[in-house]
């Protein structure tokens, strides 16, 4: 069993992108547990406020740390959460590395910002982990946490079953995935490639591995220049690669 | 007003994605139009499946490309999309600049893929354009498209206010963001960093300048080396840094 408690400002909509197929299946499972916690309610302002201007001056708000620490705190006195990971642009870039790493934690906090950012001591006292989804900015951490949970989760044992689990090999060769097709054999003028036919699975594994290649040269140089040095055997000149 | 479609195997979880502070917002200024397209209602099959094995073998089940065909003729009889994108671990890496360029577009349909993916045909006859958000696998593409929504509205002309839209500004000089800091001035014993109460506005900028540069060459070399490279006044040995 991993469990998430996720505090944030939105439980509602952490809650909603979180509650699909597999993902939902998985809690449903006791594989996964979400816990979704409102830091408004660890707020002691008498208007429930838990934001306020940066020092130094600036735009925009920021959320204060009481409210964040408090509510950790509640977490820390019940429960062992083994990593805090806070969503923020300014992170090391999250990947299916790090998701694999962190499918190993039992029960990871995520903190979500919204407005500005949060103030940098509930950082501190959480001793967080700042990941970032990519390079564009976000409303808020909500949804890149639930990215986040439900690609950790997939690396869960368990949590997929046979014939999802598929994907994952797919993507760990390091190529990006070559096309696929299925019925009808015709659509709208559109033919599935012959190779896919043949019933040869030498040639079909020959052929989708080509496109492999082709498609992540084209897409993703970066993927393609380090699945060549991983594979140098593989360009020698003279060894001429099938068509 | 800019418009999106989507496509996808569960409208509910993009819809309530969606359905935060500013972009409910946005929706509701009628800046935004969000409208969610269940592509199970476009199958012709009786018991109301949308996918199939692919050809060639393999584990996992494709999505089939005519409910998807069926679904998009619908939206392009009645309207002019004048993009689609397929959320897919295939596709370019998503960027803030992307998502600048897609602010431009009127109306966007997204497809969202399940299961092992779609048949290729389907993004042909969309001619639909690969977008990834990131080296991570996830469940589908309805949170990542959902996370693209956010990006790409953000920029959009009026969809933030003036407050909120100096995050933007500060993303874009290439840079992460400095610590920042707000009430009460210590918590927990930890205080808020002198320089930013002295009310010296030089001084806070070159200081918040000096932490980004730091944070930046520790946690993303990367960017930290393309901002040297675009800024190497900065970084001429003569000319002594500020502390």
């Amino acid at each position: 069993m991993m469990k998430f408690t996720v505090l944030t400002l939105f439980p509602e909509q952490v809650e909603a992108a979180f509650s699909h197929s597999i993902m939902k299946r998985a809690m449903e499972d006791g594989k996964i547990e979400l816990c979704c916690i409102n830091i408004r309610d660890y707020t002691k302002d008498p208007h429930g406020h838990v934001d306020d201007a940066p020092f130094g001056g600036g735009a925009g708000m920021l959320m204060q740390a009481e409210p964040i620490y408090e509510a950790f705190s509640e977490i820390q006195e019940k429960e062992n959460p083994t990593k805090v990971i806070y969503c923020s642009p300014r992170g090391r870039i999250f990947s299916q590395k790090i998701a694999e790493e962190l499918a190993e934690e039992s029960h990871i906090v995520f903190l979500c910002g919204h407005y500005e950012g949060v103030d940098q001591r509930a950082l501190e006292l959480l001793n967080a982990e700042e990941l970032s989804l990519g390079d564009y900015v976000l409303s808020g951490g909500e949804l890149a946490c639930a990215i986040m949970m439900d690609a950790i989760s997939r690396v869960r044992e368990g949590v997929l079953n046979k014939k999802e689990s598929y994907e994952e090999e797919s993507f760990s060769n390091g190529l990006l995935e070559y096309p696929q097709y299925t019925r009808p054999r015709e659509y709208k003028g559109l033919t599935v490639p012959d190779v896919l036919l043949s019933g040869d699975h030498k040639k079909i594994a020959a052929w989708r591995h080509e496109e492999s290649l082709k498609l992540t040269e084209e897409v993703r140089p970066d993927l393609y220049q380090l699945y060549r040095e991983k594979n140098p055997e593989e360009f020698q000149p003279k060894k001429k690669r099938r068509k």
